[in-house]
């Protein structure tokens, strides 16, 4: 006995049309560890973005009901050659109810629970998910949990990762997110210093409200002072960027090493022995990461991801940071939604292209049986 | 009692004036575990050649005896800010006698020996080095010793970096150097495979004669073809470049993700699992390093330098690497030079211009008392 459902697909044909669209969809019975979820609510992040639409022309797409043909152009079409022609689901994260169990302990004690997952496929009306990666919400509603992984376990991530490598502070761009405001209750937690850096004015007020420290706005004149300033009153080294693209990470190092200079007693021609380390973990620009030779050799740049991260980190961590999230959940790791959208709704014109922007403050919920 | 010699400055001042000269110098007596040492041959390395004339326009500079002055164009001439108006000595390494030796035991025992020295100040017909970084020669000549130090450490240092990390393959770019024929040794004796990118016909003629398997020519159009091949053959996911500028590291990178998720079964929007780590080790192009997002997030890109290495290493590991050196100075280890030239003869227009092209097997070597 199948389960019949909604769910969205995104499909990428080699001659650059994206067509992302509703569709009717049987979903097979769980087995062993795994359980079926009827979805009640998933977030779309902008890690949702890159693969539901990637750079693809919304402006000039055609709109149907439950159904968007957009263009994707060079070198974007070439770049993503691996998903040509392959009709994908979307959607990391969200929270339901188990209506089905495999025969597995672990599935079957989830069994009429709600709880939060990772299909993957979240944008749907069910989902197939793994026992051992669901949460448990106890009395909370979908909508408290449907974001419980992805950014929590991210910005968690982050401090976890600062930790091991012995830092106590850490520098975060585009710091006015939902991701940045929960890096930024979890770093007062943990007393680890912030260096939040934003675009403008009003995420400078937001931030500073919540409670943070060093907020610099790289739309002021004195960037780079006020950037330098805060590096030498924290000792941040160490950082996340979800830009990558352009020079936010050139920049970023260079202010460090400035910082690093001013506290040498003599010159060298291989800059100061500071280490300097960030890391990309979103492509927000897709344009290329831009270094300069302005920081000598001690700098290292890496890819940050969550899944390789806790499996680098292991189980008990992985475990005590699940813990964290749930007991707080409507607090620390608290998401916010600027509008709530059913599967065809999400599709719309109006909708795509304002929750394709990402603006600070207006996070998208989708919810499949609204 | 203080000794007199000659010795090579360059000062740049901030209106752009880079004044390279000769000049007659006052060395102090050793103390404690210093010594002085009567050099009698040094190279000219890439690592010098940045601070002696970093990019200043040699073509059009003034010539007289014993000086030159250029000019250093922006914006190298504000990056250079921190030795604006110093007078600072060049040199990484060279080899002499030591004539003179402080009270300490290390350096009591080098006195009246030839040895391979790090003094900084190379360039020069005395200087001042510690002991402890001196290498006795025996009856080496001061010329096979000369380049002991730079060129062998790091190469080594590379192959011992790659078994730190567990790897059993290294890229390398222009890997026709002194350095890159010495890594091709090293690593045939050592079983690592290596992949050595080359951007000329002759180059692969040249690794090849010298035994190496894997060598790709980055101006031949199937370069791409080639390089996925060797990455393929060889597992090497992990490399060293001493370019730096351009696209030289995003274009291995590339093929690296391309061979792994060549790999693959199915999709993935994160790019493959390998781990893809790269070390700039020089600047030999000052302009920007330039990273696509072409390879997912599952990479690291990091400065690589030999003192900071060698720290983290530690003493047993650095001294095990420089006995293998002084057991191997005139095979593994060997560097070979294109002419010889005393400190005027250094600052002439012929030699500074070629010595400052760095073509390949065209090493100078500063004999001071020549």
């Amino acid at each position: 006995m199948t389960t019949t459902g909604k769910q969205i697909f995104t499909t990428l044909d080699k001659g650059g049309a994206l067509t992302v669209e509703v569709a009717e969809t049987e979903f097979p019975d769980p087995t062993g560890n795994q359980v079926l979820v009827k979805m009640e609510a998933a977030p779309i992040n902008p890690s949702d973005l890159a693969l539901l639409f990637g750079p693809a022309d919304l402006d000039n797409a055609e709109y149907s009901d439950g159904k968007i043909v957009a263009q994707m152009a060079e070198p974007f079409l070439s770049g993503a050659k691996g998903r040509h022609g392959q009709r994908l689901p979307v959607g990391n994260e969200g929270a339901g109810t188990v209506v089905a169990a495999g025969d597995g302990e672990a599935a079957q004690a989830l069994m009429g629970q709600r709880v939060a997952c990772v299909p993957g496929h979240a944008f749907s009306q069910y989902a197939i998910a793994e026992a051992a990666m669901c949460l448990p919400l106890g009395d909370h509603s979908a909508e408290d949990g449907a974001s419980a992984f992805v950014n929590p376990m991210t910005a968690l991530g982050f401090v976890e990762n600062a930790k091991m490598e012995g830092q106590k502070a850490i520098v975060h761009a585009a710091a006015a997110s939902n991701l940045g405001q929960m890096l930024n209750r979890i770093c007062q937690e943990d007393d680890i210093a912030l260096v939040n850096i934003v675009r403008k004015q009003e995420q400078v007020d937001l931030l500073k409200n919540l409670g943070a420290k060093h907020v610099v706005n790289s739309s002021d004149d004195n960037f780079m002072d006020q950037l330098r300033g805060a590096i030498d009153a924290t000792d941040a080294y160490y950082g996340f960027d979800p830009i990558g693209g352009g020079k936010t990470i050139d920049t970023i190092f260079k202010a460090m090493e400035q910082v690093a200079v001013g506290k040498m007693s003599e010159y060298s021609r291989y800059g100061s022995n500071q280490q300097k380390k960030m890391y990309i973990y979103g492509r927000l620009d897709l344009g290329p990461t831009i270094l300069t030779p302005s920081y000598g050799f001690g700098w290292t740049l890496s890819g940050w991801l969550l899944t390789p991260f806790l499996q680098q980190a292991g189980q008990e961590t992985a475990g005590r940071m699940r813990k964290r999230v749930l007991d707080n959940l409507t607090t620390t790791f608290a998401s916010h939604y600027k509008k709530r959208v059913n599967l065809e709704e999400m599709l719309t014109k109006d909708a795509a292209t304002n929750y394709r922007a990402m603006k600070t403050g207006e996070k998208y919920l989708v919810t499949p049986w609204g």
